[in-house]
């Protein structure tokens, strides 16, 4: 059981020769509310799919039953998949997203949960809130959260990203996390048309980062979803403020949106976490995120030969303490550094009915979410799920 | 059920709501051999991979013990996974050979074997053979499976690719398949380091295409996998063979070797098909190879917004009928028209204990094994496997 999952000596504890412990993967970016209709229909580019499907789903999550079954449906399935954090998009709405902060707990995920902020939306016109809505519920869930004292569970403050907000409501954003040191997530230059766009409603700011830093957006806090097409001088803005990115291979490749270096982006020491951003990615599973990561930097590596490819070793360090240092959790988790919690996942390489033949005592191949046969966070048992 | 697995008229059969009958996927390149290793250290380049893995894995294949270990669970595992017809690579062992073939008879899938041919090989000087010994061998191999009379499982003329032959075995080779109308597999074009070795090897040549087909090895019932740098001048090659290739995606991401142009091939009408390459591809899985080549086709729209990305629906065709078509056995399988043997996969979207969380009416996502609760071929259940 040696070889894939082998990160650094924190970060893998052998049981026996077909099992072992690794560190809880950490999925830096995930849309809740869209898992109900993740894998449909990805054969458009990403504006065109947020008008056709995402703003459309979204606003169904007024409806509180709908949400619960959605939230609880994608809360056990990213457990067993081996996630123990999570940063969650929710909705706008101010209920659901408490609602998914509550299934989180009851569930035993740590999570960074996000009422979403969007006071611009062109095309879905009943998808948004006023300014002073928006500032108000976020402000009421944040209280309402943080209230319930759930221990794993925390408040992230969530402009969708830049086109969805005026620069009214970024600013107040900024103010809230800043007077309440709170985390931060968004999204940033997934796309060429999307940064285009945003020169357009941001004529006065000199780069899209510059966006977010003007309001107060990119602390050490933050996690910014994509940066596909971020220039060197971004990166250095991201180093300066300790904002960190998360790399969402399987939507980038789905949406047609970019290529990540992450090269690039470690070269500039800035931190970098995985997400599966369901469901721009179709899958809701890290070790998916795992794969499409080596696929993105072999895609470099084909474009150029000279760009030196990721190593497994590399990835799962992103996947679980990369992962934590981008949430700004890694005091809590990431690896097995005394100090910090237990959040683990036992692995049997050879688990019945699994998707791997052993046949020598090689090292193991690629496995599935049945090759996790327990997961554990802060010591607790969550996975096999009990009802 | 609709959506995912919808190619035509003939590809599909609804039985409820969440279950339908689909054609089997046909793997058009794969290496039962390299079975036992499949997912470990992708972390070189093909012609460096070959001696560090392939050929002293493939020697081990003299001892029938090991070779049957091998060769149940890959042609048990291809099964489960959907592959009804599958164009296996053994190793240049006869006997081991005819023992894949025996297997893949008793499990009930439809398959072509070749026993390997390599009269060059000058990394792993023991794991070659005389031109002699290669045609005598292939002559044996090829009478001793045709004698078992196995419905379902033919011999395929296999030179392991031109860098491994020399043109005196090429050549023989093309007379031995000529002589007996056989089925012939090699691979082609896969990286840019061995087309340069083409063409030090063979300068006489024309192309890497033109080699083999000067050798008469170039038929209207070869399957040549790879050809990610083949020129449109040889792909007019293929066209007027009437040769077909085998689009392995997973395999040319992981060892870095080139990203084919489908579209390109298809505006040449060259015939193809999908493999999973095994064990150049990590995985087994045929949808694997169908979501892998979704990501090669996006790979080159984000390189190029104007290249149109492949559809799902023109995926599938490729990994079912397109399949069929490369390996000349589209008068028996690949879809469901009235003629044709019954091979099909019973697909349950929410199966029990799947991958799959079915939310609300909407299309399927994207599921694994876990799905497929029937396999048929020729008619006869093969999945769930009764021992
Ligand atoms: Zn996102
Ligand atoms: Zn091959």
């Amino acid at each position: 059981a040696k070889g894939v999952c082998v990160c650094s000596c924190v970060s893998q504890v052998l049981i026996s020769k077909r099992e072992f412990f690794m560190p809880g993967l950490v999925d830096t970016h995930i849309h809740a509310s869209q898992y109900s209709y993740a894998g449909t229909a990805l054969d458009m580019p990403l504006l065109q799919w947020l008008n056709a499907y995402t703003f459309p789903v979204e606003s169904c999550f007024k409806d509180l039953e709908f949400a619960r079954k959605v939230y609880t449906q994608i809360v056990r399935r990213t457990l067993r998949n081996g996630t123990t954090t999570a940063c969650y998009f929710a909705t706008i709405h101010t209920e659901a997203s408490l609602l998914l902060g509550q299934i989180a707990n009851d569930f035993g995920q740590r999570a960074l949960v996000g009422k979403v902020c969007m006071d611009r939306n062109d095309c879905v016109k009943h998808y948004k809130e006023t300014l002073q809505d928006s500032q108000d519920e976020t402000c009421r869930f944040i209280k309402e959260l943080l209230e319930k004292k759930y221990p794993l569970v925390k408040p992230v403050v969530t402009p969708r990203f830049a086109p969805s907000c005026t620069g009214a409501l970024l600013e107040q954003l900024g103010e809230i996390a800043k007077n309440n040191n709170l985390h931060i997530q968004s999204h940033i230059s997934e796309t060429h048309e999307e940064v285009k766009l945003v020169k357009e409603l941001f004529p006065e700011s000199e780069s899209y980062t510059d966006v977010y830093r003007k309001h107060n957006l990119l602390t050490d806090k933050t996690v910014m979803a994509h940066g596909c097409h971020l220039s060197d001088e971004e990166l250095a803005l991201f180093r300066e403020t300790g904002a960190s990115l998360s790399h969402c291979p399987n939507s980038n490749f789905s949406l047609c949106s970019g290529v990540l270096n992450v090269r690039n982006v470690l070269k500039h020491k800035v931190k970098l976490g995985l997400g599966t951003d369901v469901a721009g990615g179709y899958s809701a599973s890290m070790l998916d995120a795992v794969r499409r990561a080596l696929d993105a930097s072999k895609v470099l590596t084909i474009q150029d030969p000279k760009y030196k490819t990721l190593s497994f070793e590399e990835v799962f360090r992103i996947a679980t303490l990369g992962g934590s240092q981008a949430l700004s959790l890694d005091d809590q988790t990431g690896n097995f550094e005394v100090g910090k919690d237990f959040d683990a996942l036992r692995i049997n390489v050879a688990a019945e009915g699994g998707p791997i033949d052993l046949i020598q005592d090689e090292e193991p191949k690629v496995g599935d979410d049945r090759n996790i046969v327990e997961v554990f966070v802060a010591g607790r048992r969550v996975v096999p799920i009990t009802e």
